[in-house]
């Protein structure tokens, strides 16, 4: 399923930025898979130059590891009940190290800040003082 | 605002389990500082109890750091639109660390994930059988 | 704080369909308290007749009892993340009856919800068959 | 699809603690039937453990009847998009009783709640002060 | 999958209400299509009737065109992860005449709003006076 | 409350590229006011930078025209339950000639479109055919 097409590497061949991109996504990755994400994309290239352009920034080392980037971002997507994200940042998060046992870890940190997120809201409670940035 | 009352540390130490949990707390911690949602966890003494014992051991430094277990925790927060948990999580970070570079890095995280979360879902992009576990 | 202005008892007067609205909401409930929600929703005529037609219909005693459904509104607002309905169906249920140790079980559900739908989420665990309705 | 694999029961036999959960899940639901989330979760052990432990408690018969809780469980699952758990909390409603009638109230509270909700929070309503407990 | 049945047109010609609401779909629609919503929704024929009369009465044309109510739709729809909803009013978007150029600037924004509101909820910004109404 | 300092016009000028870019924020919107967003942002220079030269991009005329671009982004807004986000981008839409009959139309829209989502996750409809677009 999906509400675009996915463009195979002939149709984005035929197009000089979406061709550009995939080249860059390939170089950058090292590897000539490219995922259906960047494909369902290519619909549209300008969106598609942009997101991979921030991504690339935003996911490259710095003060953060990148497989510390990655369970951030797998954070927020299994949150928001994105199946394909979880997917695909689950298998990137393998892919740059994860072990067994920092996943143990991760999935119970997820379950637990859903939890208490729940009880927080249903109970309404008021911010501490102590945790507010005087503005 | 809040749908409980908040307890005083003399309405909790009317009641022995919320006195236990509230000393252990208090220890763990090594502060006097009982935050909001713990008092108001209180009007709830075996919720209070259970949610504690299983977020002392969940956040406890493992195969992850506490630094990088509170970052996946804010980052569910923000996203489930947590405030009382955005702020708390925030500070928690802080006072385990996060540097102004760090925290630069994890907010340029969130936006992006949140961000093609949202595209994904638009364009309905099908899981690519590479990211799929055998099962 | 809100997007549109609270209409009061004097304002609603002017406006026939809001003011019989503002009667039955009076009437119904057999008190003279009218809540921000129908004070805010006034300012839209139409939409404050079909949505308190709909909901005198909807929360009316039937084959789930009144405090039934308070609680899964509540589930449903908590959720969601709106606060200002989490405040007022809490004081529904209590209005209705909601007991001390029902609250506790009430909220003990709500977290554990919360937590088992993010770790079926992060797992993307598929259906079993056997929770499938022929088609 | 799963991000993890699903075990067997000639897999879980292999763990003992796996094992001890599949068996206090078939003792406790007097089924030989274990669904696919606890054949996922059964790849954490420790998380398996405290998830069913947790469950089993939380679930039992109360001040809430099981029907109940299982109601509010749906009204969580379905406002977090947890399809799966959408599917298994039906099943397990149906199982404990939920007639038609019943479920036909039961989806009307579930769309009106989703309704009021995002117009409370398009009109950023104001929390009445008589909805606020006094902390 | 699905936790109900999907009513055939013979089925559905054996109640009164649902044959009546499946003609009038198909007069206001002009075809004889009917989709899964619908045929799911069937199976509660109070509700099938009164989400229809709402949503035919919601969606007509008026203040603003077809056009933009569904793509207001869809942006909700996506929001809330909703995969159905996200096809079904994608494709009523493009028979209602969306190009390919508003497409591409409907997504851009769908993602937009999505970054930023994660950066303030991320920040917890707090409401500027000037956006407030008096009350 | 804010989990960051929002920064003065004073501090502002003493970062080049904050002072940039609130300069280039004063000559589009062709006003003095700064909200308290970019004020927030502004501690994270980078971010800032992106976010606002990625926002005036997005948001400019184009194949949809600015009011049914702010609508959309309420939409998304008020989905994710993002309150300063519903309170600044409703001003927008008012200050972009939104009517009092194009508002009521709206909020119909966005109450229906939840209620709809909440019953197609409920039921679990499965996506037409008619929906998909062949890939």
């Amino acid at each position: 399923m999906a509400t675009v097409r996915l463009l195979t590497d002939e149709e984005a061949a035929r197009d000089p930025r979406v061709a550009a991109v995939f080249a860059d996504i390939r170089a950058t990755r090292n590897t000539d898979f490219i995922n259906n994400f960047w494909r369902a994309l290519a619909t549209q290239p300008e969106l598609l130059e942009s997101t991979w352009a921030r991504l690339r920034q935003v996911m490259a080392p710095g003060a953060l590891d990148p497989l510390t980037k990655e369970l951030i971002y797998i954070a927020v997507s299994v949150t928001n009940g994105c199946s394909y994200c979880a997917h695909s940042h689950t298998a990137a998060a393998r892919a740059k190290g994860l072990t067994e046992a920092q996943e143990a870890e991760f999935l119970a940190v997820l379950g637990m800040a859903a939890q208490t997120n729940q009880l927080v809201t249903a109970l309404q409670v008021p911010v501490d003082p102590e945790f507010q940035v005087q503005t």
